[in-house]
C-alpha cells in the first residue's frame, strides 16, 4: 500500500521536479497538491501547479493556500525561478481545474477525515499552510504520520550565512511547525545540496524522450543557469524532489539517505540568525527516541537520479 | 443606520460586558461573536459566549477560532477569569447553538460579502483571529472600516512592566494586524484602567433589575475580588466594552475618548519587551493623516459607565 | 559635609549647566569631572569640558574615557549640539590641563581611596565609562554611595519612541550599569522634560551678569533653536542638571522631586526596543527596599531653575 | 625573528598546554600572559596561570584582567575543568609574582610601545580583556598584527547547539572583537576538536620524562577523563594550543592549517542562537581580500602533536 502524501508546495523548478517523482512513484500515493507564496506569489506558484499537473497527469485536487508569511512580508526567490516562478519551460494551458477549497482546509479535512498515521504531509515551500492548518485544527497533530519538509540546513544556508530560503521566508510559520511536537524529517541544504542535477542527469532525461522529457531537460537547462549565475554552481541542487524521495525510501525499506534524530529549533529573534533551524548536532546531546525531529545529512544521489530517470520514464504524460 | 460590528472574544468578564454594550446599544448592529483562546482555552470561552448570548438574547452567529497562539504556547489568564474563564456568574444553559463555521472563515466570509468599509472588527482577545483571517483572505484588509481592539499600552503594562495580556498572548498575531495597513484604534490600559466599576457603578446596575442586572452584579463583584487580589485595585479595571464604547462614540459624533494618531509596533523580538505595543507618542514625530493607527489616551468614564447601566436596563433578556 | 561626586558627562549643552551646578552648589562637593563619546566625539567633548571648566573655575581633575559604545558603532548627537558638541557658544582657551589618566582609572581610583559610602557618580552622558569601571574593577560596587544618572524614559523616549539617547547609543553599558546591584537613580525624560528653559528663565540668568551669564544666555539660546527645529519644543528640555539637582535635593533634606523605587532593566535585544530603559511600574509589583533602582518621575522646576540661576551668581568665574 | 605574541588566557587545562607552547617554540617570542575569568573566576585561573608559568620556566610578564563577563553574569567551566578550574594536576608553589599592572592596561602598553603590526593577540578564553583594551585604546586595533583566538565554532557549538563556550560566556566582548576590522583568525570547535590527545599522544608525552612531562601526563589524564564523563570524547579535544600552532605554522611557511576567509559576525540577540559566532561559508560569498576575518578548518593534527611534544621535551623547567 502506497504512502498518502498531501505535497505542499511553491512551483518553482524543484517543486515541479517534486511533482514528478509524487505522481510517478508506485509507493506514494499523491492524495492532493497544495500551493502557498514562496518562490513567487501565490497566483504565480498555482498558475504553475496547475500547468505541471496538466502535463503530468496529475488528478489529485490542487488548491491554493496562503498568500504570504504569518507575519512579515513576502520577499519571493526571483533570482533563481524567474518573474514566472518557473522560468524557461513551456507549460502546457491548464485542463486541470483549481479545487475552490482553500489549501489549509483541504489538508485538515483530509487529515482529520484519514486514520491517524495515514497522511504524511511533504511541504517544500514555506511553512505557512501547515502553520495555518496546525491553527486551525490542532487535532491534525496527532494524526499525520510525519512531516518530510525541504527547508532549513544545519549547517550551512542560502538565504543567508545561516539561514535556508523556505524557512527564512516565514520564520514564525517554521517554528509553530518545528515546535509542534509531530514528528518532523528535514530535509535541508544538508542533503540536497547533494542532489545535483550534473550533465550525465540531463542526457538520461533527455534520452527518455516524450513531452516530460522535454520539459525536464528545459527546466535543469534554466534552473541550472540561474544557479550558475546567482550561487556560482556547476550543476544546480535539485531540493524538493529530495523530500518525496525520503518518504519512498522510507517505504521501501530505507538505506539511501542518512537520517539523524536531533532536536530543532527555528530562530525567529537573531540579529544574524533569523530564519535558522538550530539542529543539535552535538554528539554527547544524544536524542533520545522521544526526539520528534530529524534531520537528513546524507543522500545516494545515484539512486536518486535514479528515481527521477524513471519518474520521467513511468507514466507518459495524457 | 448603526455600525455593523463583528465581536471577535475570550470570555472573560469584560468580554462579557462588551457583549452586553454590543448587543444592546442602538448604534452598533453585532453581526457575529467569535471566540478565541485566551482568558481561558477555546472551548471554556467558547461555552461562556454560548452562555452569556443566551442570557442577552444575543441571535447573532456565534463562531470558534483559534486554539491558541500562532506560533507560542497558550498561557490563560487563569488568575483574573478563574478556572471556568468566567468565575463567580450564574450562567444560563445554552440556547444559542454554535455556529458550525470557524470563526476565521465567518470573519472573511462576512467582510467579504459587505461593502468595503461596513464591517467593523472589535477584537477583544488575542488577535490570533484577526491574523488567521488576513491570513486566510488577505482581501479583508481593504474592506473592513477599522479595527477597534481592546489590547496593548501605550505605556505601564499588566503581564509585564510594558506588556498587555492580550498582545503578549500572541505577539506575533498582533504584529500582523497592527502591521497590515488598515485602520487600528488601540483601547489599551492607558484607557482601559479609566474604566474602573465603582461601588456607586455596581449599586446602579444592582438598581435596574432583573436577570442581566443579577449577572452583571455577580460579575463585579467576582471580577473586583480577582483584581484586588491580583494587582491590588481597589476597583477592577472593566476593559473590553471600551473597545465597544469607542465604536459607539464615532457614530454619535465622538467626544468622549481620547483618540492619538501614533505609529504603533509590536516587539515579538526583545529580551524584556516581548508583546509590547510600542507607541510613538514623540510630540515631534507629527503623525500624518496616512499613519493608519490611533492609540485612545482618554475616556470620559461617566459616560461609558451610562452606557454600560443602559445595556443592562434596555433590552430585557426573553 | 557636601556629597562627593565624579560627574562623568559628555558636554554638550546640558552638560555644561550640569557642571556649573555641581561646581556652584555648597551641598556637593565636585571631586572630578570625566569624559566620554556621546553627544559628540571624546576630543571633542574633552575640548568642551576643559574649557566650561575654565569658565567656571572648576579645579577637579578632568580626565577622558571611552571613545564610543562597547560594543556599538558611535552615533552623536550633532543635531541637538552641533559639530563641536557645544555650538553657538564662546568658550574661553582652556587653562585647565587634562589629567593624564584614563577616565576610568580616575573613577576607579577615587571609588576605591575613600570611603564605602563616599562617592556618588552621576554620569549625565553614555554609561560607558561607569560599565568599564566595574568591569576594570568590581569592587566599586560596593563602595559607590549611589548613581545617580541622566538617561532613559519610563514613558516616551526621544531617540526612538520607547528610547532616550544616553541609554540607546550603548545599551550594552547601560545594561551593565543598571544591573550592577548598586543603587541607582535615573533621571531621564519623565523628569528632564519637566526642566525647560523657558524665557523667564533665560532672563533671569541674564540679569545675573558676568562672564557666567552670558555664557548661560548663549548656551541656552542655541539649545532652545535646536530643540525647537529638531523636537519642536518651545522651550529646551536642560537634562542633565537634574542629575545633580537630585544629589542636592537627597542632600538638603529632599521633597523638591519624585522618586519612585521600580525595577529597571534596558532592552539590548529588541527590534523596536533596542535601548529602552523598561521600568516596571505596576503599581501591584511593589519594589521593596531591596530594589536598588529608582525612577525620578517628577520635578519642581522653580526650584530646579533657582538652583541654576543660584549657581550663575555664586562663586564668579575668575 | 619570532613572533611576539600575548596569551590571553583562562587556565584552564587546555590554556595550560598553549602557554607550554608559547613558551617553548621557538618561532614565538611570549611577551606576556594575561588572565581573564571563563574557565574558572578570575582569581584561580591567574593562580593556575602562576604556577603553570613557574613549571614552565615562563619569565614574561602575567597580569590578570577582567572578573567576568562586559554585561552579563559569569557561568564558568567547572564540568571540564573542575573547581580550581586545573583539577587533577599539581602545580608547584608559585615563584612568579603577579605583575601589578591590569592586564587591560599591559595589552594597551604592549601593543602602544611596539611598532605597527609586531604584535599579535591569542586569546584562549573569553574575549573580555580584548574587547576592554579596544575600549580603553581603540588605536591598538590599527597596531595588532592580528587576532588568532580560540572560540567559536563555523558549525557544531558545545554549550549550546551552535555556540561555544569561550564566546558564549561573555558575546558582547566577542562582538566587539570580531567586529573591530583587524584581522581575526578564528580557531574554533571546527579545528580544535581535530586536536585530540590520543593514547599515542599521552605515551610520547610520558616518554619524554621530567616534571613538564609528569604534569602533562596528568593534565591529559584527567581532562581526558572530564571530557569523556561530560562529552562523551574518546580522547579528549585540546582546544587553546591551536591558536599558538597557527601563529607557528603561519611563522614556518604555512601548510598545516587551512584557513577560509570568511565574514563572522557573533550573535547577541537571538532566542536559541546567542553566542554563535556566524561565520558566512557560503561558496559563492567570496570573501575578498579585505574580509579581515577568517576561520580554521583544518589541522595537521601529526604536526600539532609533534609541536606539544617537542615542546614538552624542549626547555627543561627550572
Amino acid at each position: 500500500m502506497p504512502r498518502k502524501i498531501i505535497l505542499d508546495c511553491d512551483p518553482g523548478h524543484d517543486d515541479a521536479v517534486a511533482m514528478l517523482l509524487a505522481q510517478a512513484h508506485p509507493a506514494i500515493e499523491l492524495l492532493a497538491v497544495t500551493t502557498v507564496a514562496g518562490n513567487q506569489s501565490l497566483p504565480k506558484v498555482t498558475h504553475n501547479a496547475l500547468g505541471v499537473a496538466t502535463l503530468l497527469g496529475v488528478t489529485a485536487p490542487i488548491a491554493a493556500g496562503a498568500e504570504g508569511p504569518l507575519v512579515r512580508s513576502a520577499d519571493y526567490a526571483a533570482d533563481i525561478h524567474g518573474d514566472s516562478g518557473l522560468d524557461g519551460v513551456v507549460l502546457p494551458a491548464a485542463s486541470v481545474a483549481l479545487d475552490p477549497r482553500n489549501a489549509v482546509d483541504l489538508i485538515v479535512e483530509l487529515v482529520m477525515s484519514h486514520e491517524p498515521g495515514e497522511i504524511t504531509l511533504v511541504p517544500t515551500g514555506p511553512l505557512t499552510n501547515i502553520a495555518l492548518a496546525i491553527a486551525r485544527e490542532p487535532g491534525i497533530v496527532g494524526r499525520v504520520r510525519e512531516v518530510v519538509l525541504m527547508g532549513g540546513a544545519a549547517h550551512t544556508g542560502n538565504l543567508t550565512p545561516v539561514a535556508e530560503f523556505n524557512i527564512a521566508f516565514d520564520p514564525e510559520a517554521a517554528d509553530a511547525v518545528f515546535s509542534a511536537g509531530w514528528p518532523v524529517v528535514m530535509a535541508g541544504l544538508d542533503v540536497t545540496h547533494q542532489a545535483l542535477a550534473l550533465p550525465a542527469v540531463a542526457e538520461r532525461i533527455a534520452a527518455v524522450g516524450g513531452s516530460k522529457s522535454v520539459f525536464m531537460v528545459d527546466l535543469i537547462a534554466e534552473y541550472g543557469r540561474r544557479y550558475s549565475d546567482v550561487q556560482g554552481f556547476d550543476a544546480p541542487p535539485v531540493h524538493d524532489p529530495v523530500a518525496v524521495a525520503i518518504v519512498i525510501d522510507e517505504e521501501l525499506g530505507g538505506g539511501h539517505v542518512d537520517l539523524v534524530r536531533a532536536p530543532i529549533a527555528v530562530e525567529t529573534g537573531g540579529r544574524h540568525t533569523t530564519g535558522m533551524t538550530v539542529v543539535d548536532l552535538r554528539p554527547w546531546v544524544a536524542a533520545g527516541s522521544d526526539t520528534p525531529t530529524s534531520v537528513a545529512l546524507g543522500l545516494d544521489a545515484a539512486w536518486f537520479w535514479d528515481l527521477v530517470v524513471d519518474a520521467v520514464a513511468a507514466s507518459p504524460a495524457p
